[in-house]
């Protein structure tokens, strides 16, 4: 919170908006050369805490049933706002540290040492770049969305724990911004295109693919992921009753999701899931 | 570790123990005056075997996969009815003794030590007011029942070991008692207005959120969350098949639920139930 | 295979039906005296294998997720067809072979020493009376079979392993055999009435509660309630497909059911179910 | 064990390889005549890594739910298209390199040693007859697809890592081909029948039975049976939610699965589940 003119404070979130603005702004007026595949600077070096948060992030995802062989997760580089991590391409129920590639907002790596990379890391980049309060992305294949993402069937939240989907679910139809593809977002351009179907909302279906969840860290996006997921396997067992549904309004929805801290207390579920993950659940 | 008269070390355990005692009984001594936020008195030491009994359900409720990260516990004090233990703030699956804290009715706690408490603790010590013969409450998010929070086809007993649904299962609407909220009872007004739609029955299911289940003590309350939860998904099972279902009548689930004795061998299952969560199931 | 006056084979079903039909007469012929539970005599000794295989056998529905806290297994004394063994009353998960006892068909025990016992332990000692030709029985409260039991939808074979259900599976309605009941099979009478509705077919459901699953041996009632449970998910899930289905024929379950051998190398089942169970399975 | 020259004992393993390189070198020696039943020569020794792989494959099968007690893999003959090899009848969870064994494309065994063998490894041999271009086999009862077997609702991709089902899934039907059968394909003649209905494509489901799932290498082979499956599940969600879905379009799905490395990184699932299967998965 700050405080405006007459000492009312300014929601964080509009202070960050306008902040958003300008830097789209500066971003449009700057002409970058044509380059061909330059290799960006570091943005810095990393404490090891936040390697093994992306670890963890990456671990729990596999335990919680997320993401199985497919699908990563990203964090946006503290010290660059224009450098994000992410593992080299593996399952994510394999990544440990030396996995973590660097990578800048065109995708380029910082340091490939010859590895191999996510040919879909192009949706991380993009989302940085059009999203500067998302620090952390997740892309899955979560079984429970799939059904959405080809129904004419709008995903709504019916938990709280999933209130963020009171803003809407978009559907990104690939077909609309490449036509015929082999499905993935191999490219700045797909990627582009899925940020600006994502717009500001946390959530966004890939048709015929899965999703991409985003937060202002990685731990909300993790959870956002997880609590999606439930969420449309509930709903899709709650239309199965046959009859109307309550779901959660968007005013409770954006009471919700609004509030500090409001998001139910998401440590809780971290340490949870990471002492799952990690095995270190206590006897 | 510290060291007793002859050296040898005394468990931390035991020194906590000591002081546990040593602050009841000062806290029984000191008559505090009535303000906003008053510390209650302790409702008197526990034996071990009562906090073990609380950490077990925890436990339980977290392997049968009732709770995940959210969702808690609590039983009435055995030594004073106006008094509830809870563990803090923490996953189920993580609960340990030390973690249970004490509270009077109006859910403050008696020995907070700066640990963070559940919000919606009210919830507990509001149906311990109503309800004097409830001595084990449980609240879950458990995925089979939120489709009937959100629906209007009835929660039903398909399934004797459910029987005691046969009195109906209310749905409590957190609009009608406080609008447009963030979904949490965060409150006594509230706690009191779900402990009130509870009324004498087991099981209300909150809509958009999950379910508080009730019993004598907690292991009637743990085994009808498991039921609650099983109910829910065969009954959503069977609903698709199509066709009139044969419900557990009112007068055989009165049978059922009003004999002692008649709830199945209720310890086969808490046997059961704990081997597994704590992992002592045979080789 | 016997042979018939012109030398044709009588098929063993045939006249093992005529054997049951024999000894049902001189059972309704012979009045016993009655007498308050009786101490009955052991049918003789056990080799530890009989007993490792019901052990195995409870491990195994626990392990498969076919029974929870409740339901039980028996065998038929191989000694003395007029006793079985079954487990005291304790979660079959947890089952050694200290817990197995020895019951006549009436189901009064040989050696009760204080052990709790099964209330619906008729259930075995009635089919056992009625079926010469069963050596095991299953009782079981599996998820996937209850919602059949409340529905009008029959439980038809969709898959081979199944073929067993092309003879029907009736549905038992203990209403018609005990008016208000608290749903237990606790008695001789309901028991018989169950028996009596299983007539000669391998599964009953149980409205309301389960089903039993018979076999010749205990590891063919054992597999049989594995895949009834599967037959009965596979088959809710067709049926929401929308349109007709194509079940297993009664000629075809008649041809796979009534060879030898045909019943899909049981003992392969049994191995790997035994390793999962015993937790043997190799690294 | 027995002991080597200078005493070091020689584990059996090594031992039984060189009797089976022996046993390999005089088979290929020997020109059998011609007889019903003969016993083919072996397609010649292979390295352990081969062998190795199809191990995994039928762990990767058990420990991802698609096989349980029944259903194969086979991998053709590396240095002869004319031999396929396959575990003896076995669980595949429990298959250990000394299990597996060779097969002419009659699916006569090269050398049987009194093994038991499937009755249903025409399957294969017949898939290698028809499908030079298949070198690996898999047989499954995946309970997805069971549904889709039984229904005239058509198994469509709904996710691209199922995009090889856009050349449409056919249902052999046994009736067709056999008339009242026991339901197993323990003949050439039904093999054969079922390999033309697979025909060119990836997939064909058995009515009542369940899936037979072919590609250019056991790893392919494999995912696409994971993958039919977690699709077939998929797809049962949407049709339930109601109303027109927007599957994988042919173009999309010829597109995916015709380029060399589109299929999404095959080495990346097949790694992980290898991990997964074999209990090597990092702490």
């Amino acid at each position: 919170m700050t405080s405006g003119p007459a000492g009312a404070p300014i929601p964080l979130r509009e202070v960050m908006s306008t902040v958003r603005l300008i830097v789209a702004a500066l971003a449009s007026a700057i002409a970058l050369p044509a380059a061909a595949q330059t290799t960006p600077a570091s943005g810095g070096p990393l404490p090891p805490a936040v390697i093994e948060e992306l670890v963890v992030a990456n671990r729990i995802l596999a335990d919680r049933g997320i993401i199985d062989a497919y699908g990563h997760a990203s964090i946006r580089h503290p010290g660059n706002p224009s450098r994000y991590l992410m593992a080299r391409a593996i399952a994510p129920a394999l990544v440990t540290a030396d996995d973590i590639m660097e990578f800048d907002l065109d995708s380029n790596p910082v340091d490939r040492r010859g590895r191999s990379m996510f040919v879909e890391r192009f949706i991380h980049g993009e989302i940085y770049k059009l999203r500067p309060d998302v620090n952390g992305v997740v892309h899955t294949h979560s079984m429970g969305v799939i059904p959405f993402g080809i129904s004419q069937v709008p995903l709504k939240p019916v938990i709280h724990t999933a209130s963020f989907l009171h803003v809407g679910v978009p559907v990104w139809e690939i077909r609309e911004a490449g036509g015929v593809t082999n499905m993935l977002v191999h490219s700045a351009a797909l990627g582009r295109s899925l940020a600006e179907k994502l717009a500001n909302k946390p959530v966004v279906l890939m048709r015929g693919h899965g999703n991409v969840v985003v937060g202002g860290n990685i731990r909300v996006a993790v959870a956002r992921a997880v609590f999606t997921d439930e969420n449309a396997r509930m709903q899709a067992t709650a239309i199965a009753l046959g009859g109307p549904l309550n779901y959660i309004s968007p005013e409770e929805g954006a009471m919700r999701d609004g509030e500090d801290g409001s998001r139910g207390d998401p440590a809780r579920a971290w340490d949870l899931w990471k002492a799952s993950a990690m095995k270190t659940l206590p006897k």
